[in-house]
C-alpha cells in the first residue's frame, strides 16, 4: 500500500495549495500507523484488521450538557479473512492509501473524483474495486472517524455551495480577500476551509448573519446590510455544505462572533438550524467541529404571521410529510426541553402553513433588511 | 399603474446599486410607454390590449448565418376586454408596475420575491392576482419579449451559480476585484452581469475555459491552470445559469477571448454546449446578447477512450433516455450539418457509455489539468 515514505514530503515542491498544512503531518502519521498496523499482522500471520466506529443513529448520543450530537463508543471490526467483510476491508486500504497519496502531492480531490481514484479492475478477476461512488463515499466517513480526521484533512472535498461578504479579510492559500469588497457577486466558499487553507486577518464585524438561500442574501447585500449593521452575511444554498457549516463555526470561535439564522418558517428551515446548531445526525463525529450550539434562530417565526399582519397570500399550506416532519423535529433532544421551541412547533402545525424568508416582500422591497431583522435584533427575540 | 413619475429617480438616492444604471432610462421609458398606452385606450373608451411575441418552439428559427437561435415574428394579442385573456392582461401590467418600482428605486428582486410582490387579493373577491409562481415567472419572460429589454434589465434576478478566477481584474458595483487573488474559493458570479454593474479592468487572459461543475473547476484552480496558462477558468454548476452565459458572452466581445468548453461525454454536456453556443430553444429572444457561436467544445470527447487508454472502469451505460436524447440533439439544425458533431455522437451512441470528465482522474490526479487539457488546446482539437 505504502508506495513512498511519509516523510519524503512531495507536497513541498507542488506550489502553493501545495504547501504543507499543519494538520498533514498529523493525518499522515495515522495512515501510515494504520497501513503499518495491518502490513504487521499480514506478515505476522494473523487477520489483519481495521476497527470502525459505528456510524449510525443507534451510536449518536445528545450530549446535554455540551449541547452537541456525539458519536457513542460502538465500533465494527472490519476483518481481511472473514468473507462478509473482506470487500469493505480492501475498499478502506484502497481509500486510505488514496489520501496518503493525496496529502503527499498537496492535492485534494472530489469525493466522485475520489470514487474514479480508487477504481480499478482487480487483477486476474472481473471484479470492480467500486460498484459506485456509493460504496466509495460511506469509506471515506468511515476512514474520517476511524483516523479521528476530518474529511477535509484527508485532503478530499464535498460540494461547495455558499457566499459570504461583510467586515472581514481572509487570507485564502495566500491571497488576502477583502470582503468588504466584493460587489454584488461575493467569494464563493470553498469546500475546504481549515485553518492552513483560510486564515483571517482585520475583522471589526460584530455577529455574522446567516440565511438559507442565495436569493435573500442578495437582497441583504445590494441594501448593504452588513455595512450598515456591521456584520458578516452567509448563505448556504439551503442546507449549508460543511465547508459553509466550518467556516461558521471558526469565525464564531476565533473571532467570537454570534451567529444568527434567518430561514424559512418550515421544517427544513428548523432542520437547517438544528444541524447548524447541533450537529447532524448522520454525521455526528463532525459536530465536534462544525456545530456551533450557541446560534440562534431569528426567524421566520410562525407568530410573525400576525404579528406583521400578513396576509393569506404567503401561506404555503403544510403537506403530510411537512406536519410528520415538524412532529420528529419537536423530539429532537434539543428542542424536547425547550418550550419556546415546543410552542413555536405547535404554533406552525395550528396555522396549517408554512412562510418564506421571500414572504415579507409584502410588506416593502426592503422590509426584511430595514425593519425585520434590526427589530429581532434589537429586541434580542430569537429562538435558542 | 404609474404612481411615480418615471423621471423623478428616487434611485440615485439609494447608495451604489441604487445608482442609476444607463439602461434604467431606456427600460422605464418603455415600461411608461405600455402604461401609458394601456391608460390612453381605456380613457378613449377602446379595448385595451397588449402584443407578447411568442415564446414557443414554433416562433423559434434557426438563424444559420449568424448560427444563433433566433424569436420568429409571431405575437399574440392580449386584451383586457377578453374573458380568457383579462387575467393575463392584468399580471402583465402588475409585473409591469413591479419592475418600474424596482428600477425607480434601485432595487433588484429575486423571480419568487417578484412573485410575492405581485401578490394580492383583489379588492372585493376572493380572487388572487397569481396562483404561484409558474404563473408569474412566464409574465416577466412576456414583458422581456414585448419591451424588448432583458429580464436583468427589468431588475429581475434567477438563481445564481458559478464561479470564476484568473487573469482579469473586475469592478462589480464600484469594487476592484482581481480574479488573480481569489484563493481556493473565487469570485461568485451575480445573476445580473450587465456593464452598468459589472466592468472590466486590468486582462491579460488569452483564452476561456469553462468546465462544467464546481469540482471539475476546483482541480483546475488547485493546479493553477489559469495562471500557467493566461486564462480565466469559469463554472457554471451544470447547465450555466443566466449570469454565467451573459458574462462568458461579455468577456468573448469584449475582452476578444475565444471560449472552450469542457463537459461531460454525454448528452447532457452536449447540450449545456449548444445552450452557451446557439441559445436556448424556449428562451430564443436572449441568444441575441447570450449565445457565443464561436465557443468551441474541447471534451470529453467519445473517441477519447481510446486514444487515452480508459479502462471499462469510467463507462457509465447510456439509459434509453440518454440515447434518445442523443439522437434528438443530433437533428438540432446546428448540429445536422457538421460531419464532426454526427460522427462524435455516432460513436457516443455505438460506445453504449458515456463518461464523465472527472474520469480523468484514473489517468493520474492532474491528467486533465497537465496533460489533456493541454494537448487538445495545442493541436486545436476540438469540435466547432
Amino acid at each position: 500500500m505504502a508506495k513512498k515514505n511519509a516523510a519524503n514530503g512531495a507536497a513541498a515542491a507542488t506550489g502553493r495549495v501545495g504547501a504543507k498544512r499543519p494538520s498533514d503531518e498529523r493525518t499522515l502519521g495515522r495512515l501510515v500507523d494504520l497501513g503499518t498496523k495491518v502490513s504487521t499482522e499480514s506478515v505476522a500471520g494473523s487477520d489483519p484488521f481495521v476497527d470502525i466506529p459505528t456510524r449510525a443513529l443507534s451510536n449518536t448520543n445528545w450530549n446535554a450538557k455540551r449541547r452537541i450530537l456525539e458519536m457513542g463508543d460502538a465500533s465494527q471490526r472490519r476483518n481481511l479473512f472473514n468473507l462478509g467483510q473482506a470487500r469493505k476491508f480492501m475498499q478502506t486500504l484502497l481509500i486510505a492509501s488514496g489520501c496518503k497519496e493525496l496529502i503527499e502531492q498537496g492535492k485534494t480531490l472530489s469525493l466522485r473524483s475520489m470514487y474514479y481514484k480508487s477504481l480499478h479492475t482487480i487483477a486476474g478477476t472481473k471484479e470492480k474495486t467500486f460498484a459506485d461512488q456509493e460504496e466509495s463515499d460511506p469509506i471515506i466517513e468511515d476512514l474520517e472517524v476511524a483516523l479521528g480526521s476530518l474529511r477535509e484533512e484527508l485532503h478530499v472535498f464535498a460540494s461547495e455551495r455558499g457566499k459570504v461578504v461583510g467586515n472581514l479579510t481572509i487570507i485564502d492559500n495566500g491571497d488576502e480577500i477583502d470582503l468588504r469588497r466584493m460587489g454584488t457577486g461575493g467569494y464563493a466558499i470553498p469546500s475546504i476551509v481549515e485553518p492552513s487553507v483560510i486564515k483571517f486577518g482585520k475583522c471589526e464585524a460584530k455577529f455574522i448573519l446567516h440565511v438559507e438561500k442565495g436569493t435573500v442574501w442578495a437582497r441583504f447585500n445590494e441594501d448593504r446590510f452588513w455595512q450598515k449593521h456591521g456584520c458578516i452575511l452567509t448563505e448556504g444554498g439551503g442546507q449549508p455544505p460543511r465547508g459553509v457549516r466550518r467556516l461558521l463555526r471558526r469565525m464564531h470561535d476565533e473571532l467570537g462572533l454570534p451567529v444568527y439564522c434567518l430561514l424559512d418558517c418550515d421544517p427544513w428551515g428548523h432542520y437547517i438550524y438544528s444541524v447548524i446548531k447541533q450537529g447532524s445526525m448522520n454525521l455526528a463525529f463532525e459536530s465536534e467541529r462544525m456545530a456551533i450550539p450557541d446560534a440562534k434562530f431569528i426567524g421566520i417565526r410562525a407568530s410573525d404571521y400576525e404579528r406583521y399582519g400578513l396576509t393569506d397570500d404567503v401561506q404555503i399550506a403544510l403537506s403530510d410529510r411537512d406536519t410528520g416532519r415538524a412532529k420528529q423535529i419537536a423530539e429532537y433532544p434539543w428542542f424536547a426541553g425547550k418550550k419556546e421551541w415546543q410552542r413555536e412547533i405547535q404554533t406552525l402545525l395550528r396555522n396549517g402553513f408554512k412562510m418564506e424568508v421571500e414572504s415579507l416582500i409584502t410588506k416593502g422591497i426592503s422590509f426584511v433588511t430595514e425593519t425585520y431583522v434590526p427589530q429581532k435584533l434589537a429586541q434580542k427575540d430569537w429562538l435558542d
